[in-house]
């Protein structure tokens, strides 16, 4: 099968109906919905929300969609532009490892924008999504390993192609015309991973989504653009270092069920490379078997490659502690709330018996762990042990799963608007896109 | 030299004062201008132009920048996307073959929005267009040719880095925010030569404008981002397939001749690959000297590549036309004006004298000529030879190049509308940005 089966193959699925939906990626999205509104209110008032959001009002426009923690209302691009770049403000938004990037802020802010520019439905922003999100996961894994170890950033490049797929979705792009916007976006869609640590990168998913709203639009009104651009010889996968040959898994992936499903929500708000380790701690807690001052060591094994990342062994201010195993997991036995933004905190870093229990934790690189998982042995000084692994693909309960979401919600913005929007992602059916907006509206 | 000795450099290069700019290059960037506003008006009802106003002006916002063609005034980003596209719809405009992209009609939209926002003068859109186009030559040379080959269009990834230095001049950002927004603009600049041959390639120039006011506009505001976006590892250089140790030549190049000086204008509305053989044509035809009913052969010899690209020897509609050697000779032979859009009508197809005349000419490739240039003999039937070599690089007397512009003008919008913005051109130190934006709108 030719690179040039996946724009045909993505056009089928733009296509699939609402009742044709896989029902377990579609849960997972109404999760992601939550999600995503929580950190987008969580990150309203960060300095580079408060300067995209002047750069927008400053160019005004017709009211259509809402602005993250603005009161105004601006074009449907502007807004997508906005939300999609405050939302990732936090980088505590769900991440999909299958191409690894962030599908919500991305496509949800294209998704939401034009639901409202179209009067549609809380459930029609939840179905663009799904399939915008599925889309960038496939055109993600065909593009490959390669595209990102190149240097781009998977949550802006293939995050493009899906916020136009959500897009041409709300505003009932026939197929002629989503090939177009795709053929469109495909000359706009970049982003590179070296804006990792500034302002760059979450501007990159605010770029994603008002790139998806400014192809759909364009093809709406009969634009016209090569849809060689999407797959083949000279075209954007090509270009980018498309994986060779990715897209010959495309045959045997079906509609019935959508890699989507096997989203990442981020529980806490460090780094992604320490998060198996700290629900391996947190399942040792749960069980009340540790008593952490009977302990001599502990010894915590994960993939080699995240040696490079996150493994501070002294931090010195509390950015520097979301990347330190040893704090991180001292920190976890103590009981501090690790999902809560106000507890990486700088003094943290030289509280005498975090430093000391730190120092009992041995961090273990080893080549039979996956990059997303971790064991943790906990040694106790009389001899015994307990062990526990974790690995963030395992599936996870969507009960608990939204329990453990709400109480995120909880210590980002406070209890009272965590149960508002969780009363209303469970009451979606009742609701309007232009109801999900006015919660971001500040 | 290391890739990341081009920021410094390309800083360096945005500072220089207009007293210190190398004069035969601003006396071609002014004539860039006045060829810029006239192929933006003789596009400005193509049925692309009609589109992008139509989205953007749906849009809508704060009055700062006029649209080519329409009375409304819009954000200065809105107006760089539109008018970037409606002067890049006839693919008339100039065209650098040192880094193979059309400088004007992705930097001059940017440059003009600027300045109007700013309420800046026409000479400062010259300066900073040619600063910036300065910056576009530059940077596309060191990305050089396997980034053009790999699929990218240089009119829009170089062009939206020569678009953000010119806006970065017009919004006074000093040296650390000029690097911001070269930073933040890497991340955004993309564009694929697969768009050539539909409206994607015009909205390729368009999107680059804009990218440079949405760059320099956010620097300016704050916005942080990644220097090391620019150059240098898993940048947008090494991501978009720079061309490995292109960079080296920075160390020859000063700021006191600019690479813009070799611009070249399109002095014919077909295939640049037949321009120098059109030329020849003309020196052979202006001498008196050739009586075209006494010849028997007419000899044209061209660089190898382009016989892939223009040699159709049958062409069956104008657009055909454009791409056809022999019949283009024929036309130039007969006096037909080849610099208006309207002669390449589909029922020249069908003209028996030319078809005749089209047969006796001859298009050999020799690998002796370069890309740019072009030998024609002509043999008479009584045995008698005349020859004459043209070269599109060869540099040419600006006078006569207004001239030769002049003409293309009047054959495109009239001899009015022409005579009007050259006068305009003449005079420009009397102008305010806002007067060449008057021009462009309708």
């Amino acid at each position: 099968m030719s690179d040039s089966a996946l724009l045909p193959h993505i056009l089928d699925l733009a296509s699939v109906s609402r009742h044709s939906l896989p029902q377990d990626a579609r849960k997972m999205a109404q999760l992601s919905l939550f999600d995503w509104m929580v950190v987008s209110l969580a990150g309203a008032d960060q300095p580079l929300a408060h300067i995209i959001r002047d750069f927008v009002m400053a160019e005004g426009g017709v009211p259509r969609a809402a602005v993250t923690g603005a009161t105004v209302r601006l074009p449907a691009r502007a807004a997508a532009l906005a939300n999609g770049t405050i939302s990732h403000a936090l980088d505590y938004d769900d991440t999909h490892f299958a191409y690894i990037g962030h599908p919500s802020v991305a496509i949800f802010p294209a998704a939401l924008a034009a639901a409202e520019d179209m009067g549609a439905s809380a459930d029609d922003v939840v179905d663009a999504f799904l399939i915008g999100a599925e889309s960038a996961c496939r055109i993600g894994m065909v593009l490959g390993r390669d595209h990102y170890d190149a240097g781009f950033h998977q949550t802006a490049t293939s995050g493009a192609f899906g916020a136009t797929i959500a897009a041409s979705r709300l505003y009932q792009l026939d197929r002629a015309a989503t090939s177009a916007a795709l053929g469109l976006v495909s000359t706009r869609a970049a982003g590179l991973k070296s804006q990792f640590g500034t302002m760059g990168k979450p501007f990159n998913a605010g770029a994603a989504a008002a790139n998806g709203i400014e192809a759909a639009s364009l093809a709406k009104r009969g634009f016209t653009a090569s849809t060689d651009a999407f797959a083949g010889a000279q075209s954007f996968l090509a270009a980018h270092h498309g994986a060779a040959g990715g897209s010959a898994a495309i045959d045997g992936w079906s509609f019935d069920q959508f890699f989507f499903a096997a989203v990442s929500h981020k529980l806490h708000a460090c780094c992604h490379g320490t998060h198996a380790m700290i629900e391996a701690l947190l399942l040792l807690l749960a069980d009340g078997a540790v008593a952490v001052d009977d302990l001599d060591e502990i010894q915590v094994y994960i993939a080699p490659r995240w040696q490079n990342v996150c493994d501070i062994k002294a931090p010195e201010t509390g950015l520097e502690i979301k990347f330190s195993y040893v704090f991180l997991a001292a920190m976890a036995l103590r009981g501090v709330n690790l999902a809560a933004y106000e507890s990486y905190d700088d003094g943290l870093c030289h509280d005498a018996d975090l430093i000391e229990l730190a120092k009992r934790v041995k961090v273990i690189g080893d080549d039979q762990i996956a990059d997303s998982a971790a064991r943790v042995d906990l040694k106790r000084k009389d001899g015994q042990s307990r062990s526990q692994s974790f690995d963030l693909l395992s599936s996870i309960d969507p009960a608990l799963l939204g329990t453990r979401l709400l109480a995120k919600a909880k210590a980002l913005i406070g209890d009272d608007r965590a149960n508002d929007l969780w009363a209303m992602t469970n009451a979606l059916e009742q609701a309007l896109a232009s109801d999900i907006a006015a919660k971001l509206q500040g």
